[in-house]
């Protein structure tokens, strides 16, 4: 249970309609997800966070599928529930494979690993890698 | 300044001189980034740390630029700069453009967003959603 | 079922049984939440706890309301189911409306997304904001 | 110096200088700060960023300075250096006094130190405090 | 339910009852807790990751038990449900008292507190502690 | 240059010396670390965060030296470079070896990886774990 209701299509105001009418037109699908109902508490919150979704994770420079890779990426490392299930789902309807999956989980779990080894350290960066990391 | 000494090569023990070896064949390339340098004050520390870093990284079902997004989602949500600078280095010279990295800098914003929103409203996961998720 | 037993006022020692008897007495209030019956374990820290609490919490130079906003977006950040719930509770107890709720999801999300573009991107502080920033 | 070069308003394209101009409006104060300039490497990006912090960060159900509160509470607890310099600024700039800033970090500190003796002692979400939390 | 199924030491392939066998043997019980069942459909995920646990966590320069407590501290300020609730068990079959994790609790919950107390004060390391600090 | 400015002993007011020398003498050491200067603008923020920390970090049914691993263990996991610092000195103070630091550093990696891994795999507690973790 969530700490706001769920506003159903049927109870929703024109501005929510046209969000839930947006998500379904894009995913070409009729479901609507919690998230999205839970948001439609606040109309201006539900439309600006569908909106960047559609647009930052539809394919570009990036394809569609790497972007649900990164977006779990964080959702593990943020430890979201919610979010872990939602784009494992989205991820795994786009195509990943049981083996992606597993190398997903092996990047993850090393980075979380070497991040604190780095921070542990207290290891500044190098002259040369800074000067690669920049253009 | 690292909290530990960097463990050059000529200083190095045979169990040390033999992971910067390795580093260097695998990387084709003679130089030894500080991290590494650090970590050899504990020679099974780097020799295992160095080895899950060469193992997971390298291409497999994920493609080797696709796990550079993934280590940097993980390593700018935690706040790490050593990694973020060395996997941003890594991933321009495997290839990274910046019209990608202005992507994934977008995916990564969204996903923290969109984690908080999720845990802030204690949405549960749709049996759905759960549903797809799982094999 | 948390890992240590709940102390109940009739099983509890003088030390505790006086910390519950000035909960009840700030909150005017017979119930005692779950958190503190846990901590009672360790006499000490539930006493440290709850007067850390009740101090830092009431109103001074920042009223009370406010304290709770700030609390919950820490615990939103820090994905602490129970502090989320509990602190939206006591949110909600001292007036905090639904809007008002929105608005603070809409902050608490945008401060998360922009954290990560600022650490992602490595931008240094300005040297004006740093001015602005200090007395 | 950060991973992306900063794009001054002379180099800027129209959509960047479109941006820059509404963020001169919105202040009434000609300088633009380096996370903008840094951002508009990705004009979408920069769009995106800016016009949602505008929208969220105006005074609403919330005012203005409770909001930057909000926001230097996440980026106090996700460690992002550029962010705290920027919201002290901010906050100072709309009035924050130095007690409320002595009260902000202690509710800070306290909240931290509160989600992890939740979490560590794992204790579950009473029955009542769900109530309270759900309208 | 986890997101990957659980793999049964009979449905195991070689690789995987190899591991297993080597759980058994280590830990002197025939029970093989579910996170290395799930981990067993990456057989190299599986295999990497109980040997470091094996290796790291057996005694050595720091005992068993306060190992477990360093395991803890960083499961709790993650908020990893699974590694909390694990790693207690642990610590509890290895000798934890109920007044250790008492004192576990206060110094992980003050740590937390103290760590956000300095990045909210933006307090830069004092050169006496930072010539301390280093050998 | 911190955000608040150091209170130095001979410019505190008698509530903030009262503290100065309490950590002088606890210490039987003159020098007082920039946090607590910085702390003393507001002075009931210093004399709560001294106390507990004098209280909570002193040798109880965990010795000292162990304590400072567990602070450090959440301080690397936090990203909080002060508090790496300032404890890496302390507990280099009260005898932490090399052997043992290298050990504090893997058990730290090792734990923030397998953290992820359970969430990533959104592995449950198992039934058996669960009994042995509660009393």
């Amino acid at each position: 249970m969530s700490l706001l209701p769920k506003i159903e299509y049927e109870a929703a105001n024109p501005a929510v309609r046209e969000v839930y009418d947006d998500i379904r037109a894009t995913r070409k699908n009729d479901y609507i997800n919690d998230i999205w109902k839970v948001l439609a508490n606040d109309p201006a919150l539900l439309k600006r966070s569908w909106e960047q979704t559609k647009t930052v994770m539809s394919a570009g420079a990036i394809d569609a599928l790497t972007k649900e890779f990164i977006y779990l990426a964080v959702s593990i490392t943020n430890n979201c529930e919610y979010c872990v299930n939602s784009h494992t789902a989205a991820a795994r309807m786009k195509g990943m494979s049981d083996a992606q999956f597993g190398e997903l989980l092996s990047v993850v779990g090393l980075a979380n690993q070497m991040n604190r080894l780095a921070v542990g350290t207290q290891t500044a960066v190098d002259a040369r890698i800074r000067a690669l990391a920049h253009p």
